[in-house]
């Protein structure tokens, strides 16, 4: 089967410029957006038009390399300031993305000692391609240490959008699936939407479906009568922090967990050693909280009177007793977790 | 603590009309429709303006006795030939609806021996007077039974709208708690959003806010993490059916009984006899499959790209071995619940 190899974020040589997929607009408009400007950039990241860890870290990257040709009438001193004030900007953006702030100080890193304009923008672009193509092999390589362990034909569920558009290319959660259907097994996917901002409907039944990878989206409460009804033979999730005793994902992950187990359904997490925080303890992690207006209006549709408030949790914690192992890009972790924990 | 005793639908003598709460515009606009024609109330139950198993059966016996007054240039055969063919329209309007069928029937029985136009009207009136007063009854009789299983300070955790607006007043699971309420209790609810027709978010959220008891949405998949988190005292639910070995109701269901059981959280039904099938079998029942574009659309945004499927049951079944009690009119079942299943 051909599966595309879109990137969600690259460099244009011809027209030297970032061009990244305007994923605000999907599933309705499939848009890539020429951005020649670092404001442009730090706009698109905070509405995110550019979304999804990984991605962030190529994002931050590639901004560095924009900003050094931005500034071309100066000297070095001035230069190096100039480009440094990009880079608190564009951190500031999404101040807890710790992907994007890692992409942008790698590549800021790596100009300090460059002694012409010339040899700074040519190694920040460089060191930004080497970012977006250790994200793609890393996927790849999760990719194929999951997918052996999906059977020949099977129903995958997915909750968010763990997949391409959320890293350079490819994927972890659906880079496992990509790989298992590049290898020849027959996966279909059931997605869920993943309210409130329905991640799972709007990215990920788009980029399977445009890959010819069977999709269907549910409820998200939909999963576990699935379960029950035997359509399901595997859970496969991203991660966004992964302590010793839990994995952070998405809000809803902690249900499919538990509804997985009740069931007796493997639950896979996808993600990079980068996602690992070895000296984290659940406990300790403050779950962010979002805004009510994400669940009171779904486009112009007003969904709860004016006075009630909501308790909207962007991610939820899953024990380690409920992960059946963890696909990584240097193999598969398996309980106890804590025995070979990595360090990030 | 003051509870309103607003009624979903009711007949108003000075004009001779039903009233109803239209739902499809709460929680934005609190309307209420003056009805005169037998025409406009199927309009009405036909796009869910009245819904709820218990509301469609009062609607049903209000609507015979909106037939009676329209048709009264005629003689008697042609009045009940008349007042028939609109019973068989109203019927055919949500033709599942086994409460809406049972109001008609009911009333329509009720004037078969009446003499005069006069008496059959009087009499149709009546009918249905004593169909919405005894759903009240039977809302205050669960919600009396079920109350008393609820902690003095306590946060419930419900799904759906198993309301006053999808009954005469009060509610089943809704009931439960505004009895607990009435009683002095403290109870706090948690209304999940109830995807993809957000009834939780649009009318239990409404009508509880209404009554000023503290309620707060959350989106379906977040329920889990809220019993994680010692936050939830106990589910209750409504019922749209009850076969011996399980529990339909609204999608969602069958997760939060999952998780509640997980977490050893006591998991309630509240449904009064009419909705127990005692000669069902849960793998006998067909669950209605309801159309992709409530998943697709939510107001004027598209969710899913156009080419990829929704898997969209409207409702699951919980096995009985996830109940915790089941409150009815008559008194609280308890496992096991074959010993005296209740025969509707």
């Amino acid at each position: 089967m051909k599966i595309n190899n879109d990137k969600t974020i690259f460099w244009n040589y011809d027209k030297n410029c970032i061009e990244f997929v305007e994923q605000t607009l999907l599933p309705v408009q499939y848009n890539i957006i020429e951005c020649d400007r670092v404001e442009r950039l730090a706009k698109a990241i905070k509405r995110l038009e550019v979304r999804g860890a990984p991605a962030l870290g190529v994002a931050g990257a590639f901004g560095i390399a924009l900003s050094c040709l931005e500034h071309d009438d100066c000297n070095m001193e001035a230069f190096f300031k100039l480009v440094s004030d990009d880079a608190k900007y564009l951190k500031s953006t999404r101040p807890t993305a710790v992907n994007l702030s890692w992409g942008i100080t790698r590549v800021l890193d790596k100009i300090k000692s460059s002694g012409t304009l010339k040899e700074a923008r040519e190694t920040a672009l460089m060191e930004a391609e080497a970012v977006a193509r250790e994200d793609e092999a890393m996927c790849h390589s999760i990719g194929n240490y999951g997918a052996e362990y999906l059977p020949d034909k099977c129903t995958v569920l997915t909750h968010c959008n763990a997949g391409a558009l959320a890293c350079y290319t490819w994927g972890t959660a659906l880079g496992v699936i990509r790989s298992a259907v590049k290898a020849g097994k027959d996966v279909s996917v059931i997605s869920c939407e993943t309210r409130p901002l329905n991640q799972g409907s709007r990215l990920t039944a788009w980029e399977l479906s445009r890959d010819n990878i069977p999709v269907k989206t549910i409820t998200d409460s939909t999963a576990a009568f699935l379960m029950k009804k035997g359509e399901i033979d595997a859970v496969i999730v991203g991660a966004d922090r992964i302590t010793p005793d839990a994995v952070f994902n998405k809000i809803g992950t902690y249900m499919h967990a538990v509804c997985a187990r009740y069931h007796n359904i493997p639950f896979y997490v996808a993600a990079p050693y980068s996602t690992f925080d070895a000296t984290g303890k659940e406990s300790d992690i403050i779950i962010e909280e979002r805004d009510r207006e994400e669940l009171a209006f779904c486009g112009n549709k007003q969904l709860m009177p004016k006075s009630v408030p909501a308790i909207n949790y962007a991610f939820d914690p899953t024990p380690m007793e409920l992960v059946t192992a963890i696909f990584t890009e240097k193999g598969v972790l398996k309980p106890p977790f804590t025995k070979d924990f990595p360090i990030a």
